[in-house]
């Protein structure tokens, strides 16, 4: 097995060896763009140092054999006293993880090489800035010194010097500069910094794995579910110089705009810089347009080459490029991160421009992503006090009080609180706060910031650069012109503007637009499985069908039993000593259902609606026992009273137990099917669910008592179905088959006793814990568990279609909404997925997706 | 399909087609037995009867044609003024019902027919007696006329005529009763009796159909399991009298006694009486020996008879007769019910005479009824107030507060009072008092009454026949001599002795006899499964070692936390702050702990010990929030409370978080054993035993926490394991297996997670609603829900045995013990069950008797 592919050899494999930046260079070199030389050390090499705990054997004859190759191709020599080869060592994974991974520039110069260089370019500036950044990042990285010790030096002699920019010091500053540094790395590490090059490469290659398992990429790995066991690949580069002058720059773009998705060049550099200026944020980066007047013939050679990479890709990308003294390179390049509108709009625009299919544009969109279009935006009509623009960094709007860093953050996000995380800039140390925030702002950082590139990831608000923003983190307190906030103040941000507003403000759902529209009906085309939404009221149900809604699948009758005006009338009916007086209660309950159910069947007028009848326990509609009004109320709290609600007399047992009850739902549902259908003409589509069926004895005996009521009402056309929620309806879904015209997984409570967590117990308490530790790798209450409950579901389709292969199977819990969940529904064969209004766009593509997977029409991975 | 059989045909089925009682007069007439002439209808016609609510067109003509040939043979004819022909209808299911089914004597009499029966045997007394009864139990069963109003007017006559017996009334006065009879069933049923016989046959046929489907006879079926659509045949059976005079009599005996099991001829007969009169309790029968004296010639004949059916059938037999004017008939046989004890030694012995092999006589033994024998018994050394003795129906001593009808019996039961039912003498109406009472005491009745057969069959006490007992239903007070007790008071019955004891006594637990053993060592033969015993204590250990258990399946570590010099330490444990404090209470505990186990392994040595480590959720060592005795521990219970303690913090999830509670109770484990092995020479076999696990990760690392606590400590051999009580780690048993080298099912929270029944909130609330209504068959927490928990085990079995063959599979819930449990136990192939001590013989012969079923040696079905 080789350890070490030069970028122009074919490697025998791609992405998961090489790692993306890895893969992209040996393209690009395949495809004759400028590139510099370089080689990739695989991930293999890592997993095995990972496992070990050492580097495996023939890594480093390997390495020294391509230094050799790299020095015989360019004429340089590692450390040489005149023409000095310098290299870069770039992490590179299998999937992007943007500012997790370390990177070493400038790699092989030393107290010698460092005056080789300021001879061969004739620039002892840029050699002495090399060679000091080389030393600051190397004592960083290899060595874990504290960053500020550099920086703090660095700002103390431009202060002295009375300069703002780094690059009004002189070879001489640097010089001195360099003789500071490699103090403090003797005095901080207590050897000094490291002459021999071929030692620099190889701590820095082991530094690049070890950073694999540093705890800000693991929290990045559980935010993005990316498997813990990739493992990176390692490219070691022949260095460019943006830094060698004014005719030197280094910067990053996009070949569309990643946050609208317009086809134009975007993206940002800086003159007289090296690569990590850029993303770093420490300077403010100038438009890429600018770069046209300045280095005229580079970018006209950046265009060109950009073009032919995505007519290559069929992809928008994302590139780092440097121009050295007039010669452009480009140093990586990887498919573009974008916000879901970009995904949309390029998705659409591609496919007319014939670069990719109506299946791929679908395939392409990342599912997940798109809930943050799904997202309230600011309320046009609402009067806002707009105090400062930043940049619309990422999409959508939030609310949420001030909170200045990251740890509050994320513990007061985790008690439920809505907070923006208002930072200087974020750095990857911040990644728990962000995950925790509604949104971010930031005073510093432009568009390929931190900020600005993880939250656009996770689908978050973001200001970025709001350089009007000044923040005192002793005081705690935020300036914005004469305005003070302190923290804990409310603030609302629009990423999609770049507004920042004080306090909180209205916030409306966007409408679906004209992009995501044409999505969305291509995936109708590609996708199997229907969607439906859970609505319980006609509003619901109305907003369900704008966003494609094919039905309702889950219509929850409890809720119309909470309302103000009706819940005495409950309380009533539970009180009530007799069948009699229960009845009564019943009698008046009728009517109000009755017009309830009108109302959602005219909403769905044309498509199914299933209507769940009453589900939770009766004492949920009681108050406390502190709370109530009479002696015989206290004693029916006291008597209702369970040690384990979740498992105790609710669904289907209330109904078997109180016939009546349930008798006055199927009155009231068939009565206003009838009403509609002799006011409309339409027939409504009537699916009535029992709940908590764990016994076909007890589905017998219910659809019995549906079909007896309903042959005392006018004639309505109506099928009888369960919820299937319990392990043993999963394993006798066979017997319940023979009763039922559909079943629908309520995935919620499957999830709670299948694995015998109740949710309120579980999260944030031990649940937490697993997540927080790694005993699971995600909430199975958000994804579904597909190896455990996911498997009992398996059992139940395969047993129920044994006995009725038509059986109209579906999924109502709230993982109908979730993407991964979606997939695992359409792969075991159900007939719909139901879920809440706003996650329908969501669950129709990931239909899709899952549908076009079976034709080998998958998604290319974002990132690289 | 032939719907009727004449008894000397031979017919396509056995007991399912033609009842226990139609096969027994098939088989006795093939053996040349006397028996009166007859034929049976079939089960398929009840069955049709019941499908469609009609009789089987093909049935009239049949019985018609049967009819036709006892006529035939009989020289007799139905309604005849001379040799009028007269049957009893008699049903017979395939599974003993005794008195739930009905019975009608002397059908075939009518006003003609009655002077012809006189003439013809010229006793007119007998006939019109004969009549007269005919004219009642017709009334009762056929017509549902009250049965009192008949008694009443029967009564009433013999007070005016100042006699006590029925047999001193003559024959005009039984003519008189003859008019008054029909003239209540005129009034009653709204037509005067009917005089056609054909017509009185058929309708009582069809009435003993119908009464497969009373509410007695289904409460009867639910309480002995038996299924509801086997249906009942009917035996029409020509009439042979007992009733004719003083060299007539009829009587029912047993082979052995059915109390004890002695070889011995036991039973009862009345002279001059009708068989009903004898089961029926309406007059004291005498003992069988009398009729040696009384009827020599008859009595040998019976002797011989018995002999030659016990030889014939291997079984203790349990039969009815009839001498009629000197010649004995047989009317009906059946395997004999039997109290356990006698049951035992009847299998024993009957091997010793060699009539059965050992595994039958283990075979036969009825593994539940064995419970009886394991039930307290009155403390030998306790004096104790005998205030009356009646006879010792069913074994086993019980107390209870007296109660005096059947409701409340259930009533009180149900809520968990311990009561004794106390009557007069019960009938079947009374079973649902029967099931819920402690035991059961009457002041009437024989050892083959009603109530001591029912109690005899549940394995519950009985005290029959008691006469000094007077009840005063009215007042609600029982007299014994001068003694007035009130309802509500304690009262103490011994089955064993017959004696009645004023109050509450100590009980005390009875070993197993001689019989028992025997058979037990027999079981032990045959068995495959390994017995364990569930215990938490040294003496528990012991007492399982005595009953033969192979080992601890599940020693819970929770109790010895609850001791009350413990409980504070343990509380210290939770409210402390920090993990130091924690430890320092868990410190203290460990001696503790240790001490605990030392005893234990002790105790079992040499045979395994699984001991489970922490399982409930902490707030149980806490007092409720009101009893909380400072702030801090005030704060923490709240803390800890839980919306569904059952789903929440518990079992491994509590040993991940706080994983120094589990190091201290490993450390104990790993010091226990060591100092016993090195205070013994005897190194115990110990088992950890992890609870609650999902996921294959919690296992992985509580093995990895386990392993190197257990590092730290002295060298000890153990065994790392865990529960099965998810239905999750049913489905991933696979994962599981990995890291486990033993799994043991906690089918007590499999069925609740399965099922989503917590079984506080489902017992005496909708599951007790369920079974009531026949929606359950049984208590899944009972009896192990096969269908549902167990297709888990199965699924699990298969999963886990797939990746590790040799993966040591146990049962440690309270199925464990349940005889139809550990049948399952032993087919989806277990390694072995794991019951409380008391259970453990019952185990060890249902787990013999599961493995001879394999080789098809099975008990036969008691009763018929």
């Amino acid at each position: 097995m080789r350890l070490v592919y030069a970028f122009d050899e074919q490697a025998p494999g791609g992405r998961e060896l090489l790692g993306g930046k890895g893969v992209g260079l040996a393209e690009m070199t395949a495809l004759g763009i400028p590139v510099p030389a370089g080689f990739t050390v695989t991930t293999d090499a890592c997993r095995e140092t990972m496992r070990t705990g050492e580097v495996p054997e023939p890594l480093w004859p390997e390495v020294d054999e391509h230094v050799e190759r790299l020095q015989d191709r360019s004429g340089k020599r590692f450390g040489d006293a005149h023409e000095p080869l310098l290299v870069s060592v770039r992490s590179g994974a299998a999937i992007s993880m943007p500012g997790m991974m370390d990177t070493i520039l400038n790699l092989g110069l030393n107290d010698t090489a460092v005056e080789g260089l300021a001879e061969a370019t004739g620039n002892p500036r840029f050699a002495y800035d090399s060679y000091r950044r080389l030393i600051q990042m190397y004592g960083e990285v290899v060595d874990g010194v504290e960053g500020h010790l550099f920086e703090g030096e660095l700002q103390g002699l431009k202060e002295r010097r009375g300069i703002r920019q780094d690059v009004e010091l002189t070879a001489d500053d640097l010089r001195e500069l360099i003789g500071t540094f490699q103090s403090i790395y003797q005095r901080e590490v207590g050897e000094s910094f490291p002459q021999d090059a071929r030692e620099q490469l190889q701590r820095s290659i082991r530094a690049v794995f070890d950073s694999w398992e540093s705890p800000r990429a693991k929290v990045y790995r559980r935010t993005y579910d990316i498997p813990d066991d990739l493992g990176t690949a390692v490219n070691v580069v022949q260095m460019v110089f943006g830094n060698m002058g004014d005719t030197s720059a280094t910067g990053v773009c996009f070949t569309r705009d990643p946050s609208t998705g317009e086809r134009r060049l975007y993206g940002e550099f800086l003159l007289n810089a090296q690569g990590e200026d850029v993303v770093a944020g420490i300077r403010t980066p100038e438009p890429i347009e600018r770069l046209r007047e300045i280095l005229p013939a580079a970018y006209e050679q950046l265009i060109e080459t950009l073009d032919q990479m995505e007519k290559h890709y069929r992809e928008m990308q994302d590139i780092e490029f440097t121009v050295e003294d007039g010669t452009l390179y480009l140093l990586q390049t990887r498919t573009g991160k974008r916000t879901a509108q970009a995904a949309l709009r390029i998705a659409v625009e591609m496919t007319g421009e014939d670069l990719i299919s109506r299946e791929e544009a679908v395939a392409r969109i990342d599912a997940g992503q798109l809930d943050q279009l799904l997202h309230p935006m600011i309320d046009p009509a609402a009067e806002v006090e707009v105090v400062a623009t930043g940049l619309n960094a990422s999409p959508g709007a939030a609310s949420g009080a001030i909170v200045l860093d990251a740890d509050l953050a994320e513990e007061r996000g985790r008690a439920g609180d809505d907070v923006l995380l208002v930072r200087w800039e974020t750095t990857p140390d911040d990644i728990h706060g962000l995950v925790h925030a509604r949104g971010v702002l930031t005073a510093h950082g432009g568009m390929t910031s931190h900020a600005a590139v993880v939250a656009r990831g996770m689908g978050k608000p973001c200001v970025a650069g709001c350089e009007a923003l000044s923040i005192d983190t002793g005081a705690r307190t935020v300036r914005i012109g004469d305005l003070e906030l302190n923290e804990g103040d409310q603030l609302t941000i629009d990423g999609g503007t770049g507004r920042v507003i004080v306090g909180s403000v209205p916030l409306v759902p966007p409408a679906i637009d004209e992009n995501f529209g044409t999505i969305l009906g291509w995936a109708d085309e590609s996708r199997r499985l229907r969607v439906r939404a859970n609505a319980d009221t006609p509003e619901d149900a109305s907003k369900a069908r704008e966003f494609g809604a094919e039905g309702i699948g889950l219509c929850r009758t409890e809720h119309m039993f909470m309302a103000a005006d009706r819940l005495p009338v409950v309380q009533e009916m539970i009180l009530a000593s007799d069948e009699k007086a229960r009845r009564s209660a019943l009698d008046r309950l009728l009517p109000v259902q009755q017009g309830d159910f009108e109302a959602i069947f005219e909403a769905m007028a044309g498509f199914p609606v299933t209507i769940r009848l009453l589900d939770p326990p009766l004492h949920e509609f009681l108050p406390s026992v502190e709370e109530a009004t009479s002696d015989a109320m206290r004693r029916r709290i006291e008597q209702l009273h369970e040690a384990n609600p979740m498992l105790g007399t609710r669904g289907c047992r209330l109904g078997l137990q109180w016939p009546e009850v349930y008798e006055m739902q199927v009155r009231a549902i068939v009565r206003a099917a009838r009403a509609v259908a002799d006011r409309t003409g339409d027939a409504p589509l009537v699916e009535i669910m029992h709940p908590l069926v764990g016994f076909a004895e007890e589905l017998r005996r219910l659809r019995e008592l549906t079909d007896r009521v309903a042959a005392e009402e006018a004639e309505v056309e109506y099928s009888v179905g369960t919820m299937i929620e319990l392990p043993r309806a999963c394993v006798r879904a066979d017997e319940i088959a023979e009763h039922a015209d559909f079943c629908s997984f309520g995935t919620n409570d499957l999830t709670q006793t299948a694995l015998g967590f109740s949710r309120d117990d579980a999260e944030g308490k031990f649940l937490t814990y697993y997540l927080e530790h790694g005993i699971l790798e995600r909430n199975p209450f958000e994804v579904l568990d597909r190896e455990g409950v996911g498997d009992l579901m398996r059992i139940a389709v395969e047993r129920g279609r044994g006995v009725d292969p038509e059986l109209k199977l579906g999924i109502c819990g709230e993982h109908g909404g979730e993407p991964r969940s979606v997939a695992f529904c359409h792969e075991i064969g159900l007939d719909y997925v139901s879920c809440s209004p706003y996650r329908v766009p969501l669950a129709r593509l990931a239909a899709a997706q899952a549908a076009l997977a079976d034709e080998g029409v998958t998604s290319v991975a974002v990132g690289g």
